[in-house]
């Protein structure tokens, strides 16, 4: 039987061996997720993000224990951009998640990775998939963000929450990166921390500032100090005021139509990607170019002949379907 | 008969009318294109770049005269990134370099262009193209430069020449850039004018500092005045002795295989991005993305789906071709 058909069943194992098909990029994997995919849209997708620190790991714990109260099934992906350089105090706080470890209900999954760009992204996305076609109500997808990190998650989320401590400093940054503009809800953490107030202010001029319609989404700023579970549930609620937000204005449905869309078109690059990569190994090109180079072919119909071996290839990758 | 084979034969309204076709990516202009491309590849192509006002017309307009003197045929394609931003000066200038246009040997055409990237790099190395085949022995393309410019023409070129003037303080900001590294002949122009000394050493300096091997290509900096035709020739030895430098070590027929590999990625490359702006304009995609949403398909399959798409695309514009 298939991995995912296990998946499908219920089978925690062959969603962890499966994820990890998906982090390998095994070929299998490409299979495997066309028969996860009609399962999923229907989990609610968080993004959780801010400055290594700030205490995203601690409130994620809360988060879920929040989400268990109301009987919801939660999927965790945590995604460390680089162990290397986030070192050991994301493993503490992943050593926090823990405790829910014992909750079957409860599913996470640490990603290790070099970057966000590329790979990750589309590691992610599958892992959230699979997390979805398992049946969790809801996923949670934590990451260390900074400048771009937090523009992709917030395409790969429903609700983006950004999580800044006093101190951090960030926020001019992060107006300028478009940060604030790419998340929904917003969090100070460590908010019994000197400053805490200075920075909650900051932010709420901040997102006062944003151009905005009547129908908008107006954000409130959420002071929290996850490891003494204060303030997670006003978080919580910020978050489920924004997913109502979404459903009543049908902007819920606008993400999962543009986040549908861009997944399709990052799949079609990659496609094209791995086959320019391919005809560039072997000397297929350097004869085009020699052939060019001699005046036997020019660049138009030398691109015709790239693009019918980009066709045989196709029609080679279907039979080999089909033969299956 | 096609335009192509009357540039060929030399004529030159033809050529121009050609040059429009390109200018403004008309259909036909493949197939004349292709009738061009055998005849290219015999040209010495020089690009000279620099910051506005440096003199780079006047420049040109010496060294048509030097290669002219030479028995040289010479084509110059003198572009314009934006008109609106430049103005009159450079109006002043490509009027000066008409005193050639009485001459047959000379062919000049500007390219106005709102900006290099894209566009404009097919434009122009479509017009050197045409003027390499109408067998100028040298084809000069003239720019105003900043920043990526410099990088792209000396992709198009087989000599690059950078103009600087005094006064014009743009060095650590070139340096940074990876401007100097672009290009291998350097002009201190109106150097006549007060700082000129100061410019000329910082250039030797920062050229020197250059990572370099024994058989690498040692810049001098050349003072010139152009309006006053000083230095024109010690410009013009530097800019043979760099062409010398590249055939007797065969870094000329890497340059151009470079180039011509270069523009058969870009040609794929602009083929792929029209199909991607086609499928996005209909409905094609939207009705993908809807059956993705439904379950119906998945990404692996729909970008099956558009590849398929793609290569019957490309079977239509066969047959089209066949059918003149």
């Amino acid at each position: 039987m298939h991995l995912a058909n296990r998946v499908l069943k219920g089978d925690l194992q062959a969603a962890a061996r499966l994820i990890t098909l998906v982090e390998n990029e095994s070929p299998e994997s490409i299979e495997e997720m066309s028969i996860i995919y009609p399962h999923t849209g229907r989990a609610y997708i968080i993004g959780i993000t801010g400055p290594p620190g700030a205490g995203k790991s601690s409130l994620t714990d809360a988060l879920i224990k929040f989400f268990r109260d109301q009987k919801k099934t939660v999927g965790v992906v945590a995604v460390d951009p680089s162990s290397a350089f986030t070192g050991g105090a994301i493993l503490g706080d992943r050593i926090r998640m823990q405790r829910h470890c014992i909750d079957p209900d409860v599913f996470i999954r640490s990603l290790a990775t070099r970057g966000w760009i590329g790979g990750l992204a589309k590691t992610t996305v599958g892992a959230v998939h699979i997390m979805d076609a398992m049946g969790k109500d809801v996923i949670i997808i934590e990451t260390v963000g900074s400048g771009q990190i937090e523009i992709d998650i917030s395409r790969a989320a429903d609700t983006t929450l950004l999580v800044l401590t006093p101190g951090s400093g960030d926020e001019i940054q992060m107006m300028k990166a478009g940060i604030l503009e790419a998340a929904d809800v917003f969090a100070v953490n460590k908010s019994d921390q000197p400053g805490a107030e200075t920075i909650k202010n900051g932010l709420e001029l901040m997102l006062g500032l944003r151009p905005h319609c009547a129908t908008d989404f107006m954000p409130r700023v959420i002071s929290t100090t996850a490891i003494q579970d204060l303030g997670v549930n006003d978080l919580a609620e910020e978050i489920m005021r924004h997913h109502e937000h979404l459903v009543t204005t049908g902007l819920l449905q606008n993400r999962q139509r543009a986040r549908a869309k861009f997944e399709l078109l990052e799949t079609l690059q990659g496609f094209l990607t791995n086959f320019m990569q391919r005809i560039d190994e072997g000397d297929y090109l350097d004869k085009l170019v020699d052939n060019l180079l001699k005046g036997k072919t020019n660049p138009y119909t030398a691109t015709m002949d790239i693009a019918t071996r980009f066709a045989g290839d196709l029609d080679n990758m279907k039979s080999k379907g089909n033969q299956k």
